[in-house]
């Protein structure tokens, strides 16, 4: 998958994403992810990208003609470099791109599954007040927010987005990595876990975690993840896979 | 406001949050934001803080102790430098600290509120599979979540936490700026915005902008607030303060 971020600010997007899981992505070559900086689209000898908003009001607004510039450039390079074979060439598809805003449609696991299909994705991060709405209109195809708080620009939430986006791309994770959030998709958190030394400020490890017993391990495991996500996220538990006694179990919790 | 983040990734988490309206609040001195690095804190030759986890399992898991020692050693900080008329060192309290979960409770701009009243903030990223639960049982005084997508760190989620709460600290904001967010907190989604030129591509600024009427200016951008929130986000039309008459308009919206 390639990744391409349209931002003011592309050595902060590309400093959070080089480190970790992308990074090693990004070096096996199953990922590629590039910033590219708004502002040399700049049609002045400024290189501003804002102007006042009409109407009046606070704060600079990001202009339409360099955003839709920058778009085409990155459009540009996709149908040069990908192979006529590519979906998106032989179709003359636009490829997607999504818009951080708080108008957006929530960001969740499943969407993150979905854009993980894609060949490309292209992410607007909006600075200032915001962008033109009719270049907006023009190449926006997703709304995108991550949650319901105000955040300074859209380059932290589309670093958000490109990560769990990411790690759901065949081959980004190890297999037994993967296996980390196995329990999140299936609705229900995470169980408690324990390291090294045995006893830690006079707390011990749970006995069965020592017992070398798997199913009893499996067990305790599955009881500790119903009992906090009907403790801390009753509202999950409606889509989790529950048996008769771990509802009961959750019932009891919950009371 | 103090905001001190403990991180095995403190580049990363700096690079991000240097820039832009953090940025400027660190260089005006109404807000310090550290990056400490756990891994300072190992106590073994390696500089490793990861183990595997008791009862098996995929993945490594942070240790207990370099946590707890990268912890004590900002208490001590925060006590001996903040001056004695200090609430928290007259109290002797403990600062609070922040702990990127999915098992959290999902951040909102409330939360952001209400943590920006702090003078001392701590936030704890995670990495691996996880940390040794008896630590986060000793430390930890919230569990947040950013929102229901799984992500490779605590980072990104961390990032986005101190932008959110920094820009609600009194002076970090500029009073011009902080009005951009009044749509949202009346709980609607922002009216669409236009900057020079006049025609974009054969579309028209909204003549209304044009026009001069602060009064006819407002009345519109406020009926494109409810129209697009009916629209988008009918969830936060609950809460927000509607006229009888821009409840008709939102319900013609939706219909």
């Amino acid at each position: 998958m390639n990744i391409h971020i349209m931002t003011l600010f592309p050595e902060m997007v590309m400093g959070g994403l080089n480190t970790s899981i992308t990074g090693r992505a990004i070096s096996k070559g199953i990922l590629s992810i590039e910033a590219v900086n708004i502002r040399d689209y700049a049609f002045n000898k400024h290189n501003s990208v804002d102007d006042y908003p009409y109407g009046g009001g606070a704060g600079m607004l990001m202009q339409a003609e360099p955003v839709y510039q920058c778009y085409q450039a990155i459009v540009d390079k996709i149908h040069t470099q990908s192979d006529a074979s590519s979906e998106l060439c032989a179709e003359k598809r636009k490829p997607r791109v999504l818009y951080m805003s708080p108008q957006g449609k929530t960001f969740t696991q499943g969407m993150a599954e979905e854009l993980a299909q894609e060949e490309e994705l292209i992410f607007l991060c909006g600075h200032y007040e915001g962008i033109d709405e009719r270049v907006l209109d023009e190449i926006v195809t997703d709304y995108v927010s991550i949650g319901d708080y105000v955040l300074t620009g859209g380059e932290l939430p589309a670093m958000v987005m490109v990560d769990a986006v990411s790690r759901m791309v065949p081959g980004v994770l190890h297999n037994d990595v993967s296996a980390e959030f196995e329990s999140f998709q299936d609705n229900l958190l995470e169980y408690p876990q324990y390291s090294r030394p045995e006893i830690w400020h006079e707390k011990q490890v749970p006995p069965v975690l020592l017992s070398g017993h798997h199913a009893n391990i499996e067990k305790w495991r599955r009881e500790q993840s119903v009992i906090r996500t009907a403790k801390n996220r009753p509202d999950l538990l409606e889509k989790a896979n529950l048996t008769e006694e771990e509802k009961k179990l959750a019932k009891s919790v919950m009371v």
